[in-house]
């Protein structure tokens, strides 16, 4: 049985700044929210119309009309959990990373964090203008992998400047990541925002400016979405610095 | 001015079957109504909050307020165009083609055919069962390359035993694609339903297992997001063909 309060809390949830205020994000679906469970998040509470999937003790019973009150989906599905917003950890800066200047889609975000996991990505960074992973759409597109992947939110301009790591940002025109002969296993790969792309101030601190190279002789389409560009470069790292390793 | 027949018309045309018996879809923004216009595509009529950025006889002058009533859009732009759905063309077996088996999420299927178009694929080959390219949301993201790419729905399966070209499916296991040394100008990329992957049927049917290599130690995340791995996978063989015919 829910509570007006409860209620109240979790369609509070959908709002950045009271994400924030209450440390509090909401997941939803069995599988996501079970890798949530197993990782390094607290649950606050679980909303569930089948409180046997996870027998934990801070779970509320919920009917299915009561959880389609409360879910964020079209479609809900079967729990809601309410987690706790972690303290961001440390930046790992001894492994490649990836940094978001002011990306806007949570679907696109979502789906960024899912591909920097497959590809080995430990920590993203996002210029504090770039949409909240804490947004139901991030939670919902980033299929679980949100639970495993740091996400830091920081003055991207500032950090680059103060670390000396080698620096690649990406754009329309550019080195071919196929020609790019440099393999590193750290650094960081800088992505931006999806209608502008990487900002003049941010590109001044770039040491080396990568392309995907369009394989059709006309000037169409203008650009990748920028999680394909995310996944294809992410990739191509990966395949060079694994025939390295090999070599 | 719109009249309450132009009203329900437009409407109506966010029902596939609908969009299918008047052999017409909705295409809006200035720049994806321009490509539509400079492309293969008839126009049937315009709407227009600002009718001096065509100049085109058919088109009718609306207000801010008529286009909220009759945007698919959450943020309605400038221009809302009718185009007619022409009559599919022949598919072009010479070149490299991608199959898409029971895609499901008209995002993915928008942003499929912009990446396709990017990596100079002129065919995509869908099953029946898949989302209508002329959803509204599959026009939307594949921003204007609906208007160049040749989308074709058949029975995939029939259409697979009929041809004599290699046929790849993608799998979240099989022979890696950076492994795998054969470099084609012709054959069939397939890719399965974002759920459950490609049917035990199609299968059956395929020459070669392909896998996106997971690049960590982990079994997370399960997949990837199809529009990626379509990229992804796009771009190696784009890689290799290039490369080869740079020999």
């Amino acid at each position: 049985m829910l509570s007006k309060n409860q209620i109240k809390l979790i369609k509070s949830l959908k709002n950045k700044k009271q994400r924030h205020l209450n440390k509090m994000f909401i997941v939803e679906g069995k599988k996501s929210v079970s890798e949530f469970i197993n990782s390094k998040y607290d649950l606050h509470k679980l909303f569930s119309i089948n409180i046997s999937d996870f027998n934990l003790t801070n779970t509320v019973q919920i009917s299915e009309s009561e959880l389609s009150k409360i879910s964020f989906l079209t479609n809900p599905k079967d729990h809601l959990a309410i987690f706790t917003i972690p303290i961001e950890k440390p930046v790992n800066e001894n492994k490649l990373l990836v940094g978001l200047e002011s990306i806007n889609d949570p679907g696109n975000l979502g789906t960024i964090i899912r591909t920097c996991e497959w590809f080995g990505i430990n920590d993203i960074i996002c210029s504090v203008d770039s949409v909240d992973c804490y947004n139901p759409k991030v939670v919902q597109s980033a299929m679980g992998s949100l639970s495993r992947i740091n996400i830091t939110y920081l003055d991207l301009s500032n950090f680059l400047k103060s670390k000396s790591i080698i620096k690649y940002g990406t754009f329309i025109k550019g080195e071919s990541i196929f020609e790019n002969k440099i393999i590193v296993d750290k650094g960081i790969l800088v992505f931006g925002n999806e209608a502008n792309g990487i900002s003049d101030n941010l590109r001044s601190i770039l040491d080396v400016e990568l392309t995907i190279p369009r394989f059709n002789s006309e000037n169409y389409p203008e650009s990748l979405n920028l999680s394909n560009s995310v996944g294809i470069i992410l990739s191509e790292f990966s395949r060079k610095f694994n025939e390295k390793k090999n070599l």
